[in-house]
């Protein structure tokens, strides 16, 4: 069996993440790659050594470019701040090398567009990290979908909201900046709109409101000074799908009782199913003739959850969906065909999300293909 | 005590429900003036009969001019199909008797302001049927909201969905024409139109999308021949509204598993309320600081239910929010300030339904006031 | 059509419920016996006669006895005090008429008993008002379980809690008295007896544990004298049934968050149902083979439902249950068979609260028949 | 750092579970010791080795005793059938080892006593995986219990249902033989005991029901041959703690619906909490003075959560209760104060489970130190 190199870039809550779910990708599949846990950068020598013991890499760097070049790694993956992935993920699609970057593809358009030329270019894998995807049970409406189960499919409703930014005292940050990224459209709506193409496909036409509810913010916790807002802090759209359902998607960082409402409700002619990754190991359905919505408990009728337990009821956590993410990639890796987002489909969603803004801005309908 | 001639023109559902609402709104409250039921009006002589017995009316007439020209009648009540509003309305104002109309107030924007200029000519007490809006906990909801207790309002969504014509196989209807108010908008969404209006106020401009996804229909149960159906099966919308929030709305009449699905989540920076009327006796509420969702089910620190029951728990029925709109009514009458919505308030609701029809076809943001 | 005289005693909560339910009944109902609303009895002339013009009935007295010799009564509804019922209803049967009596049946097992055997020889029509068995929900239910589409029933598992008493600074009241049929087993814990009893019928066997938390409580509302307590404040006790279900039942007025929490689960082979009054529209149902529970929400194809809308999810309220009750009560008075607790049926719901405080009390199991 | 050699015995689902977690407590915990995972064994040989490649254990072993006496093996895990249990345990106690156990402790009494004996007598450190009380909520309902913030406990109902053996069709198994710990009590019930004594501490007396409803099951999948069933399908139990609470216990694995349902409500004088582990990431809470319950999701203010995510609605999963417990240990094992259950507790909760089987027998209360 081959061996593949990792080479992770990062140590933050992602980077620790991902270097969880390879381990724990290895232990619970039969992969077709001996994955090695290969090297690992930070930019701080220190932290780098001690991540790389901890978590079982052979060697660190603190240039991520000599991690890129290191002949042992055969796989990139990157968990730096948004703005660093677009520099390393052109720096390892020039070396060749496939890319498994966290999301969001890059912090605009047009960095997204040439990393999406870059990948075609290259002709390697590449895979962003919409781990919310890789539920089995998200996997379980996505086939029900696709085999006509709920009929022609014709509205979509999504919402994400948090509340983490409700408090008006909660400083700036980079989230607040649009050059990195941020906004509620751009740091949660994106991963709502990744979903929405996930289940239901192209959407082709979009009209949307957003807005700024605080205008500044403390420049940092507890300071009298203040810094100017510009980002969005809700936004609401309409959504035409390719498919012929129409639909809304709302997302907000100022929600009160939130705390990671990616939700949606899908209706077709033969039945409707709802979903909230507050609860992420269920699904409500109704189908036609049943008289109300049913619970669905992720058990081990569900392959990808089957690897981590044999009996239905004991729940995955966010981190496991990380490790099916891995298992993907993986097998694409190996030539097998496996799900996930790679950066033409990642460019997709920004250029959607682009759509939108402009819809916002200009008070029209604007078709995404205009972009 | 001053007596008050009910005068009831229809015996359907609806009729019923107004009977019943006088005579126990009579026994439940403390009224000011004195209920009689004075007459009941119904085309067919024999029914007009049978139910005036029912139901504790003194007199049956098949002629509903002739129950608005009855001197013992001080209040026509109208709960005849759709497209009768407008002329029962119209003489009932020429007569100058107040009016109790159930909703909609009429089947063209063009009819509704004809009403509403004519209630104005009469100077009389107008109202329409929008009951849910007397569900004390929506009376709560709007309490909180003008209080303050949810801070700065910035958000609005609302959906009005059902599953009674999911089944493309259900026949033609009245329901089915724009011109007796038909079509998911006008049936359920107005409903939905006139609670986002009770609790937050005026709206300023929409965009909107709406879609007819059963083109035909057979003509009747089971009846090989199809009619074409143009109206409306679902509608999503933008909207703004004049204190500054923004929202969505959406209504459907072909998604499964829903029965009386009128809900909506109302967000401010000071927290989230949610209500469903699936569940009318049920708040959800979040404030600033508390970790997540608190049900609140309804009780007699609720004066609207205190009436009903002294302990809580033990729950409103649909029926009795009618007597609690009847309440309102006669305490107006009377020459107290009771809620609820009168001619001018229904154009409003009409007005706004109107503004979305256009955004909706002309694909563009509206400005209610355009009409 | 023979008319049906109702005499009425008590002008409390109760008793305004029963004029209520009887109006609504005649008007809701294509009832067999043509209902006058004959009589009512308190023992202020002046409440009786200003209740008997709100509510429409004929006559007022101040003297129940005579409400009972008044021949235009044919029946007397009894909604006093618990202590009052025996007496009432004895004098009732003296006199040969059919009696409606609130529950419970009396304030001890000995009245109660004296009552059956003055009911089985008076051989009338009575009930007690058991209403939250009247719900078209509940009926679906012991439909079900009795065409066994549960399978063969193996438990019940129940509790009645509220909060009303949770409070130690909540004054003495007649509840807190045995004397009274106080306490927690007998106040609310009868209600789920008598359910259980209607569902899955005759226990034959208990075992139970009760207990008063609160040993004293101020004399009346802000008093500074104490009071003694010595009824329950929770019971929980074991079941069996003579159907082979085993079972529990919890009860308690000090459960914070509970307002009307009288709530059920049953297992049968076939599946599982769950109900709970604080939703009293719905029942959560899984049949074998269904992965998970379904909401059911109560609609026309519930008779009962039917008459009150034609619509589901538009919800019953609390009184109407009464006016089902009602309506159960005429059709027997009318010679047909309608369902209902009688002093026999509520005999057995006092002989079995009475097993469970031995059971308690001797720390052992006690077989019903015994008593 | 001291490193600490981990010697795991068993490579079923539990033995991956705790291949993992041990390697995950290292990379997202600072322990005080250098984890290694120095032995595997399996009697299958190939089995072992390929395991032990897999999950990055150093060396493969077909005897378990030669796993014992491997000098590298500091700690034993042992995650075998439960009645190797004894045998595995009493080994490592003999050589001066550590012991972490699968649950139950044992498969009878007698076992259990000794295997607390010789944990004392040896002086290492013990622990037996109940996992579910490493629940990062589950911590916070106990500190809210003994900080006082209930008040005065006073009742507790628990559930553990799973619908697992509810096909009558479901063959015979080990589950089924007494000997093996079978039952619904021994395998789903022990979890709940263990939960409420950690919650409530120690019970005094129990009664008890309990029933076997399937008397015979085919002896394997599609077996004609049927094998005869004495084991429990379902109990039912009174219990007394020596706090003065009361409660109910109950346990089935034939109901439909559920699939991992251990849940209970825990009623105070100045509120009630509930959990359910098919939502292992929620309480629902109600405190004295609020009006209904509230909904807590698990977050970072969970010292537990917080070292999974960063951030609230993410959500642990099963495994991630292994990796904790495993974190509790390696911090009692460094003379750091974890908590978990050892053998003297593991013992208690198996003394309970004894005292609810006599209980059952002989129609009797029994007190718990009877035994």
């Amino acid at each position: 069996m081959r061996d593949l190199g990792i080479g992770l870039i990062g140590t933050g809550f992602m980077g620790r993440a991902h270097a969880l779910a390879f381990h724990n990708a290895k232990a619970v599949f039969d992969l077709p790659l001996n994955l090695k846990l290969a090297a690992l950068a930070d930019a701080d020598p220190q932290r780098a050594r001690q991540c790389a013991h901890s978590w079982g890499f052979e060697t660190a760097h603190s240039d991520w470019q000599q991690l890129i070049d290191d002949p042992k790694v055969n796989l990139i993956a990157i968990t730096t701040p948004n703005h660093l992935h677009f520099p390393m993920a052109m720096a390892a699609l020039a070396a060749g090398k496939p890319v498994y970057c966290e999301k969001p593809l890059a912090v605009s358009l047009e960095q997204a567009e040439q990393m999406r030329q870059a990948a075609k270019a290259a002709g390697v894998v590449t895979r962003v990290g919409y781990n919310y995807q890789h539920n089995p049970i998200i996997q379980r409406a996505r086939d029900m979908i696709q085999r006509g189960e709920l009929g022609q499919i014709i509205s979509f409703q999504g919402e994400f909201s948090e509340d983490f930014m409700a408090d008006p005292a909660s400083p700036w940050s980079w989230r607040c900046e649009a050059a990195h990224a941020g906004g509620a459209l751009a740091d949660l709506g994106s991963h709502l709109l990744a979903m929405a193409r996930h289940l239901l496909g192209d959407v082709e036409a979009v009209c949307a409101d957003s807005q700024t509810v605080h205008h500044q913010r403390p420049a940092s916790t507890g300071n009298a000074e203040q810094r100017a807002i510009a980002v969005d802090d809700q936004v609401h759209a309409l959504l035409r799908f390719a498919n012929g359902a129409r639909g809304t998607v709302s997302s907000s960082w100022l929600k009160h009782g939130y705390k990671n409402h990616l939700s949606f409700e899908i209706s077709g002619t033969l039945g409707t199913l709802a979903f909230d990754q507050e609860r992420l190991n269920e699904l409500r359905l109704c189908r036609v003739g049943q008289a109300g919505f049913q619970r669905l408990l992720a058990g081990p009728d569900l392959p990808g959850y089957a690897a981590f337990s044999p009996a239905a009821g004991h729940q995955l956590g966010y981190n496991e969906l990380k490790t099916l993410e891995v298992r993907e990639l993986i097998m694409t890796l190996a030539g097998e065909r496996g799900s996930g987002t790679d950066f033409e489909e990642a460019w997709e969603v920004e250029r959607l999300a682009a759509a939108i803004r402009v819809a916002a801005r200009e008070e029209r309908w604007v078709k995404v293909r205009e972009r």
